[in-house]
């Protein structure tokens, strides 16, 4: 097993598939030679819609991702599945598919329980957090302080000694709000508790844990570290409100188990004049273990396909050429984006962009354009205007400053053009990180015409005479 | 412990109390007859409205309930601690409680698992329905067979049999798609299926199975049942879809285990005139053995016991008698309903109405009119005209004909106005039965201008000079 067994395969397949290749298939291919740039350009946008909306293909295979691999953590054999499928699908689809070996941490969740011991007996709902240590051989068991913020965990130092710190910090904004899942378990480590639990980040709950990672700072002793739902973390609250410290006892079967091999897939759609320039299209394959990782991100993972699908389908393909890139380990370590960013970094000159959809399967509004500094951004928001008219017809002509996506993140900061699909997030964080994420809540019309957005953006930046927007290191004034 | 101790207990409440009761602790009481009856009743309305939105009490009682005695099924020992505390309370309030003794049935969950084997292997989550058998020495593994409604189960009759049958019926309105739940097993089992798995009666899920009753007809053989997740229903149904049958392994440790004794509470604000003329406000005590329910019934119960406490501090009490009757065994056999209808047989002809609030803890747009027949309801929406007005400042001046209540319902069917709290539903359904039926997903605010609403009803119905709808037994034509 391992990257060299589905590396061979997918070169097996490219042979096997030569003849085959979309643009071989599609029948006598128009040249964009006896094409005006604008023919071929208007020719191609209403193919790539045609194609995009037209076709089955994507959601069934956001489908199959979903109901017969599922979730898919890293270092997990469902990671490795579908790593093997992603290639496959790709390499059918006529792109030049190689497999980006990564190493990736495995964490394993084992078994957990935590238990109301005082004032009622009761089990509740948990989900430790990423890179949690487990609480070994005892479990933990411990009254209760429960705080809104880290700034009352302060005030109440003297009484966190010892006790189970609940943080009960109500979800204001993603960003704002995941700090105390991030930070939670170092902050109450500080101040002397035994374990940290940790509200779920979400807006709403039906009794719903939701998983994310966590990393404990290098100062502090790790403790045990776990997500409730909203409804018990309101609970301890309102029973130390009326003058009663509830008492838990958690047991956490988690724990670090080495190093797994991965892999990002990377397909490309190879340029026709300019190869060497790259339009990075990708999401990422790995999720949580709950769920079936649908909106998280397997749709992103999938439009980016659609991609890849559509261009490559293309009788003659773009100016530029456009990279589909499916990260491994987004959720618990970024060890994809990192690895690839490395191997790449004396050509991200060369990359003309960099689009990730992380943030699930709602209808987007454009993108959120993202620079290693905002000026840059602003610049770059204006020579991508004509996007806006471009994807204006499918209500997806917003551009706006933003973050791009984590996977993206280390080639933004190296001076590329990050744009995060600017996806509405109504429906995404009440299912974020949780076993709610499943194929069925995502609308496939609205995944089609979100896939046709990222399909249209990619062949613009590929195919527009000059680059957009200029490589730009940070700190290096633009001329 | 059991009914004769507790009863015992609150009388001797009722004597030690019986200086402080709210009438005399309130100071000089303005009597009625140095009112006129206007006055009279121009008073008593605004201090309702005062107390029932100026107090707390009602609302600690709501999260006492919740959060210090939890769920509260029929036969456990937190239902019997739900009773005492039930009765302690009204009678500190100043009210006349009895405790009707009534013979519940005792169904126990035990454990439960489902696991797909095929396509994928995994846990999926399962509630047992009500009066489900269990799975017994061996669990009930088979393929799976899934249809969308009575009718298309007929039509693939020979695929069932040795099946596990799941209904994955969308909803749509809760009484027609509780069908399902309520007849699934029977009809599954008449068509030789293995056990009945039913999709949660939901609009929404966030991977939540809701408990309820079914009850197997006279003339099947019962197979175990239970209730799966939308989420789950759905990917059964795009496995099948797709040409694969999907198998499950189904283990219910679920049993009848007898009956157990348990109890109406029933309090009374003896009228001042009128006393044998009763209204009756009420909830129902019991829950299923999920969440807190909170909305199923804590909170109607809650607004009841307000009523009651509400009306009891009136220095004058209205003319006829307001009865508070919190409901046992609602859930799984309408026991208590009987037993009152039973006990009272003779006497219902006296009852001016019966209320009930058991559909949550959202804002009220007024009552739901129920009578034996509908040309009987339409009648006595007439005769309640004046309720519109007074209940307008609360904006809940809307009546319709509807369903008063499951309790309420042998009344009703006797003669009985029934009236049913018209609360909006859009947050109950997902979380109806659910381990996310806690008490935070119901605002303070909207539960006491609840509560004042049933409070002014009741003391309309009591001190109106003439009773607004007669006893109507079914069939026997209105003069």
């Amino acid at each position: 097993m391992g990257p060299r067994r589905v590396f061979v395969l997918s070169l097996a397949l490219l042979l096997t598939l030569g003849a085959g290749t979309a643009a071989a298939r599609k029948g006598p291919s128009r040249k964009a030679p006896t094409l005006t740039p604008e023919e071929y350009f208007d020719a191609a946008t209403k193919r790539i819609l045609g194609e995009a909306q037209g076709s089955e293909d994507g959601w069934e295979r956001l489908v199959y991702l979903c109901d017969r691999i599922g979730h898919r953590l890293s270092g997990s054999p469902q990671l490795q599945e579908a790593v093997d499928w992603a290639a496959y699908q790709l390499a059918k689809d006529g792109l030049q598919v190689i497999l980006q070996p990564v190493t990736v941490p495995r964490w394993v969740r084992g078994s957990a329980s935590l238990t109301e011991l005082a004032p009622v007996e009761r089990g509740l709902p948990v989900l430790a957090l990423g890179d949690s240590i487990g609480t070994g051989v005892a479990p933990v068991e411990a009254d209760v302080l429960v705080v809104r913020s880290f700034e009352e965990a302060t005030e109440r130092a003297d009484e966190a000694a010892g006790r189970i710190l609940v943080w009960n910090v109500p979800f204001t904004d993603y960003g704002e709000t995941v700090q105390y899942r991030t930070r939670g378990a170092s902050e109450a480590s500080r101040l002397g508790a035994v374990a940290s639990l940790v509200r779920s980040v979400s807006p709403t709950s039906l009794n719903t844990p939701h998983a994310g990672n966590q990393a404990y700072a290098d100062d502090v002793e790790p403790i045990p570290t776990a997500a409730i739902t909203i409804e018990d973390a309101e609970h301890l609250q309102r029973v130390q409100d009326r003058g009663t410290t509830p008492r838990l006892r958690l047991e956490l079967g988690c724990r670090n188990d080495g190093e797994a091999p991965s892999h990002n897939v990377i397909a490309d759609v190879r340029g026709r004049s300019l190869p060497e320039e790259v339009v990075v299209v990708s999401g990422h394959l790995d999720s949580w273990d709950v769920g079936q990782g649908a909106q998280d991100d397997g749709a992103g993972v999938v439009m980016a396909m659609e991609v890849g699908r559509i261009l490559a389908s293309l009788p003659t393909p773009p100016r530029r050429t456009v990279r589909i890139v499916l990260w491994t380990n987004e959720e618990n370590g970024l060890a994809g984006a990192r690895e690839y960013a490395a191997q790449e970094a004396s050509r991200l000159g060369n990359h003309v962009a960099a689009l990730e959809a992380d943030t699930g399967g709602g209808p987007t509004a454009g993108w959120r354009v993202h620079m290693a500094d905002d000026s840059q951004g602003e610049r770059a928001l204006s020579a991508l205007e004509p996007l806006v008219g471009l994807l204006a017809p499918l209500s997806a002509g917003g551009l706006r400053l933003g973050y791009a996506g984590a996977d993206v993140g280390p080639m933004v900061r190296a001076g590329v053009l990050g744009l995060g699909l600017d996806l509405d997030t109504t429906g995404y964080w009440p299912i974020h990180h949780t076993e709610a994420d499943t194929v069925e809540k995502i609308d496939p019309a609205v995944f089609r015409r979100d896939a046709a957005v990222m399909a249209l953006t990619a062949f613009w930046l590929a195919e527009t005479e000059r680059r957009p927007v200029p490589f730009s290191p940070p700190g290096k004034e633009q001329p």
